[in-house]
């Protein structure tokens, strides 16, 4: 009857060691430039373990020593910052009529960022993988022009994934039951690196965490503003994904029984009322000719046209519905705006703030900020290669070649 | 611009030792009666450094060694069990009219479990205090005269209870910006063990986590079932509070805006149409009265009133649309239905499972179940005992006397 709450592994010599090198690897990412002295003073690692752990990561050529020292009582201590120029991480969005790929190397700085048209809803799962494939093995070999070393590539995906990283329901690129990660890893012959596949709003949220304006946010959602809509949820630092893995579904939660129809056959659903698809006079057609449409409201809204005034602070208050019940369920510091949202930004956040406080039970919507995005069209691509830095941060760190 | 996304303390030789202790103590409470040798396997601890941790617990009274032994190939083994005769975990759950004690040993074994009448919203900050610390001494004296060290005491109240422990707002109590626990410390003259506050959905979710028919599950939602409707949000397996912990008010989304006004002054709150008051025929008036009331609610449903069944049928659909945006959102194993739900549930459930499957975007709900809570009105005192042996599990073991 009895069972406990966390189950860590213990903690055998091997493990403190990998611990104190992702531990070091961390301390250096934040802090740089940095001595071994000031890792010592504060992690209360030992300056000999410190020194140690540091020559481990120098041969990894993840940290390296730079000319530079500092003058302080005593001798003068080498500087360290991290490396990382061997290293690429790979970030991938899919989407309906285009795929995104981004590399960055160990401290995020952005190698490249690519967008390339993709076969979309009427191509099979076949000529999909291989198209993903096909930008993949372009990246990779820019990567080995540079001589870098790939650490892992992670595909964001907009539907239902499982934990496993199948891809349960894609509706808008017509996927079923796809295991995209298999089919690309055997593309692309087996590359060597961990290929991983992730709701395309759980990539973006994890890029807002460690990239965006609200970098390092403990309890962060972000809502992609697409046709669709849906939410990547960081809370206590990590994305949770539920037990299947299909959290996040906020666009199909219903804020009016008796709001538009939606396009999952449900009425007044959070994506038909404040999807980007209530601000369009036109049923949406292509992504294409919605950013057209979407310039156009913009430009009404800056020449003062009451219309579209009126619209945006409506499709805002349905909004502001939205993020009233993420505010009082979960709490979040922060709620961001992302996709066509963003655009829109100046006109939806006030009615949407407005909203949401007058919602949330907790007096000043609890302390919750609404903003837009700063990130750009690559936020979910740039959150695979995130992910992956991830995993070097939390211990999986690249065997010495 | 760079943050990490996770801070791990770097992991010293004191620290493996707390850590490994803390393995070892969860691997006995999880498969007692067991051998070091089995601890050994199931580890990878080595033997040596087993038996020294053993020793280390045994020391300390949290395991202890059994008359019985196991025929292995070899010599028999020496059977561990937990021990815990000299501790107790104190939860104390506050409400409008009543306050509850439980207090159970290390292996989660109830001690006591005491109900008493309480001032409630008409007595002052002061007098609750009072009569939180008379219950709480009571029990101590209880658990000294059976030789018991107190492990620590966690105090659930219904509201709104920050991070650091304060009550900002207890409507149904007339609280705001009390410090209960410094206040409970000082009543309580130094006790000599840590006294914290939290909200009582977050410790009935805790108490569901290690004690209840769902133990372990890693994503669980446990929804209040009083006048008012909280919920405890655990995911991977930890509570998540939010920001500035004010997670957890689903009773306050809106789930039709033409829907009854709520005592928060808003419309179609889930609290007004799914709250156990929308099965009441009266407003309510004490909890006792409530009580007598939903006796004679299912009463009627027994009997087959057909009132009464479509009575219930409705509030067990919107009670269903709540849970649906629980499900969307947050994709838990299992929504768990506590307080006055509990009695009503052979009737609500079926309506709230259809409701919820209907309106969740994943298949079959996303494998989310409902059920009914199995641990009576304690729950959230129970809770606040598992929050204390939630941290002996997490490594605050107590010092050796």
């Amino acid at each position: 009857m009895i069972t406990s709450t966390t189950n860590p592994q213990p903690a055998d010599f091997a493990d403190v060691r990998a611990t104190n090198l992702a531990v070091v690897l961390r301390f250096v990412r934040e802090h740089a430039p940095c001595s071994r002295a000031d890792i010592a003073a504060s992690t209360g690692l030992n300056k000999a373990t410190v020194s140690s752990l540091v020559a481990d990561l120098i041969d990894r050529r993840l940290v390296r020593e730079t000319g530079l020292t500092e003058n302080r009582v005593g001798r003068p201590a080498t500087m360290l910052v991290l490396d990382g120029s061997p290293y690429a991480a790979i970030g991938v969005e899919v989407n309906v009529d285009y795929v995104t790929a981004v590399a960055v190397d160990l401290a995020g700085e952005r190698l490249l960022s690519w967008r390339r048209s993709f076969p979309g809803p009427d191509g099979s799962t076949g000529q999909a993988v291989a198209a993903v494939a096909a930008i993949v093995r372009r990246v990779v070999s820019r990567m080995a022009k540079q001589e870098r070393q790939v650490l892992g590539l992670t595909v964001g995906v907009p539907g239902l994934v499982g934990t496993d990283g199948t891809v349960l329901i894609a509706p808008n690129l017509g996927w079923r039951d796809a295991d995209l990660a298999g089919d690309l890893a055997k593309a692309l012959r087996d590359p060597g690196f961990a290929v991983q596949v992730e709701n395309d709003a759980n990539l973006a949220a994890l890029a807002e965490h460690r990239f965006g304006s609200q970098a390092g946010t403990a309890n962060l959602v972000y809502l992609t503003g697409e046709i669709g809509v849906g939410a990547g949820i960081i809370l206590d630092g990590r994305i949770r994904r539920g037990g299947r893995g299909y959290g996040g579904e906020i666009g199909h939660i219903q804020l009016d029984p008796l709001g538009a129809e939606c396009r999952c056959g449900r009425t007044g659903c959070l994506e038909a009322v404040a999807g980007i698809g209530a601000v369009l006079r036109h049923a949406p057609l292509s992504p294409a000719e919605v950013e057209i449409e979407l310039d156009e409201v913009a430009r009404l809204a800056r020449a003062g046209d009451a219309r579209t005034l009126g619209l945006l602070a409506e499709v805002g208050r349905q909004l502001g519905k939205g993020v009233a019940v993420v505010a009082n369920l979960l709490n979040p510091e922060v709620v961001i705006l992302g996709g066509y949202y963003v655009p829109l930004a100046p006109w939806l956040l006030p009615a949407v703030e407005d909203e949401a406080r007058g919602r949330t039970i907790a007096p000043e919507g609890g302390g919750c900020r609404v903003v837009a995005s700063t990130l750009g069209y690559d936020a979910a691509a740039l959150g695979g290669a995130a992910r992956v830095l991830d995993s070097v941060d939390s211990g999986r760190l690249p065997r010495v070649s």
